[in-house]
């Protein structure tokens, strides 16, 4: 991927039943992925008929989110699955969701999994593999998004999977390209120009000021924009205007 | 479908968490189409997984078995869905059953819906309108198994669908071709040579005979077999060679 | 109960992982019963300990709301269950709730079943009898709440358990003392004033005004404050208000 | 408890929907408690209801068997919860159980984590309390089973209830009193004769001998007898006979 193009990818569907998260509609005018919850952390099959065709409607790039089967957790809590449990996991929520893209018919074009198994993965080489596999067999085009730096991208990589190295607007970085904790001080960023400062520093010279202070070489192709948190639209819009004014071409990682 | 050619499909992949229900090794000896659940009713990603992997190493045609949402109530209960809700439910199941089969590299031939959802449908337009709607949108080539003389048959058919009417060796029927009510005595045929001669008239003839002796006309382009009951195993291997033995050709609907 | 007192009932506790519904926190300041999710339709343990918290805080008397299980609806589809199962599910729900009063120690007052479970049962003897069993065999002190004219209230009554029938502000009634159905216009009143009117008319003198204008007469023991529109708070406030200004006494039914 | 009594203990009603697990009602007949699977890892409103009745009818002691939220998994997986989210599970659990044993006015009499909740609150103080406080508040009287020797019968001590220290007749022990990894070879054991000697070493004279040889103290007060084994009926009735011959008494722990 250019240095000087980035994807914007947003996790949507995350209702279920009379529930709303996020204002999806709000946000599909800012991002160029949207990550579709598929029912096992949030979402459910109205939700994810609604959203893949929110999605078309306008014209952004539809990726499947797949998490632990944790629907009172949101998915969040980490859980001991073995390698064969995530495989099936993420192929049976992939499926689904192609399910409704093929029915809609657009094509299905990336895999990012959701929080505990997303984070568990980043650390995991086993647990990358079993994802990776799973995305591999179920269609080999399909665009793995991954942790900047993390074993995620290699194991796609090796897999002979196309992979989108995903990078923060709202967190700060450490020395080794990792995140900053959040029981950490200064983990998060809030103030939306160093934000856009972050991202334009990744973008178009490739590296992440960390907080010491060092220049930590980063892959920034795809930006993750979180939507649940209060400004979040205001926000998107924000960076979505700083990156196009700086001439960064945003758009879906081609398949 | 030639009048001497017969399919035989099983409900399979009906167990769950650490549960087993039937004896799915032993009856894909016998079948020819296999129809997996798909979480709803019953069934769970690994059940999925390990049942494609066994119907494959069979060669038994693998079909999804959409449900409603009633685990408790293995999809036996009806509910007032709107036909809506029924077309993203079986676009989803279908959608995650075909994440395995596009996952080991075979076909998926065929959508039985189960329990509730099948026998609601067979009486209720609008409701078959959605689920052949989801079939036909997920992938056009998918063949209904649909109740012989239900309005499901019809509807399949007036949207352009293959369908396969579906018939039973275990139960007997009225006048009208509809199945003789469980609640009603005489519902149930145990006896395997009266089941037999009920399908060969079926298959050879075109009819069966109703409980009041009459001649029904009835296609019979597949036969559900059950894997749940006591003898279950036997009860589909005498079939199978009874029917072979009168030169029938047991094989799944050609997609 | 005196015709003079009223009591104020809302659904509570129905948000589910990061979900919330309704503004909880605002309306346990206008109404005296609070119905808490218990998990089936909405809510897990995560809201129910919280709303119970948050009730006692407010002085609120303490229900369950059982129902159907069927998360994925909110409880609001109706399903074909068997009486044995209805009641199954009801001790089950207000046990797990009674759980979290136990553990706050305040006692559980009263049981209000949920959505399509209490239409179902408004309706069908078999069914109230399966819902009012449960109640009396987990603790027949607990007071049923069941809609004004419905068989319900007549089956609690029979079974030797307190009732509160239960009165709409924001529904209009038909001449035989049912609701209007929303599928017909003029089922809702949106209109202040006139919910006032009703509520104080059911009270004060016994009646209600059915849209033909005739009068009908109608037990009014607890009235439903719905928690879940635009405008609910200020509308429960509004209520109150003037219900209190007209010498009514708000307070739950004694147990 | 004195050292020649002993309660056997056994995980029951751990089928859910049309599952069933173990021969419950043959194992009924050899244990003086059972824990009573509550919907999370296995269960569900109806066999709670059913299993609570065949105890009752055997003179069994009844109690909860709460779990992490993992049907898909049996509660066999871990999960990264909360002590806040373990106190709730179980109050929720404990709650839900106790509906059905009032409903039948029969006590509830002891409570122990199922699978991963508990063996990770055998090595976790923190989950320990969560759990115990739960136990605590819903009903004090109630008795933890808990693995001998580890951190949850201190806590559960501290906090002023009555513990079960529990062993294992078909697991062998370390040095420490901790049980033999299943992952390594000799973690079970599956000779009756063995069994029951180590169990009659523990009742009899406070000791299991380690497979080192070594003679480890280990307070015995109940006893785990697994009932989804192939030959669990026959190991428990020649346990029960051995002990029974022993002159060990059999009972429950006294509430």
């Amino acid at each position: 991927m250019n240095m000087r193009e980035l994807d914007l990818n947003c996790d949507m569907g995350e209702g279920f039943s009379i529930y709303q998260a996020g204002d999806d509609l709000g946000l599909l005018g800012s991002v160029t992925s949207a990550n579709i919850a598929c029912g096992f952390h949030a979402g459910d099959p109205r939700s994810m008929a609604a959203t893949v065709k929110a999605a078309i409607a306008r014209d952004v790039s539809i990726g499947a989110h797949p998490s632990l089967p944790d629907l009172q957790g949101f998915g969040r809590r980490e859980m001991a699955v073995s390698a064969d449990e995530a495989y099936e996991m993420v192929v049976y929520q992939i499926g689904a969701l192609k399910g409704f893209t093929d029915a809609a018919g657009v094509p299905l074009r990336h895999v990012k999994a959701h929080g505990a198994l997303y984070n568990m993965a980043a650390r995991d080489a086993g647990l990358s593999k079993a994802i990776c596999r799973a995305v591999h067999d179920v269609d080999a085009s399909l665009v793995v998004f991954a942790l900047a730096g993390s074993v995620t991208v290699d194991v796609a990589r090796d897999m002979g999977l196309r992979v989108a190295s995903e990078v923060f607007a709202d967190r700060s970085y450490q020395d080794d390209g990792s995140l900053t904790s959040r029981r950490q001080p200064g983990a998060m960023i809030t103030d939306l120009q160093q934000s856009i400062d972050q991202v334009l520093a990744m973008v178009q010279h490739g590296y992440v000021r960390a907080v010491s202070g060092k220049e930590v070489p980063l892959q920034a192709d795809t930006l993750c924009v979180h939507g649940d948190q209060p400004g979040a639209l205001a926000f998107a819009q924000g960076l979505r205007s700083a990156l196009e004014n700086a001439g960064i071409m945003l758009r879906a990682p081609v398949k």
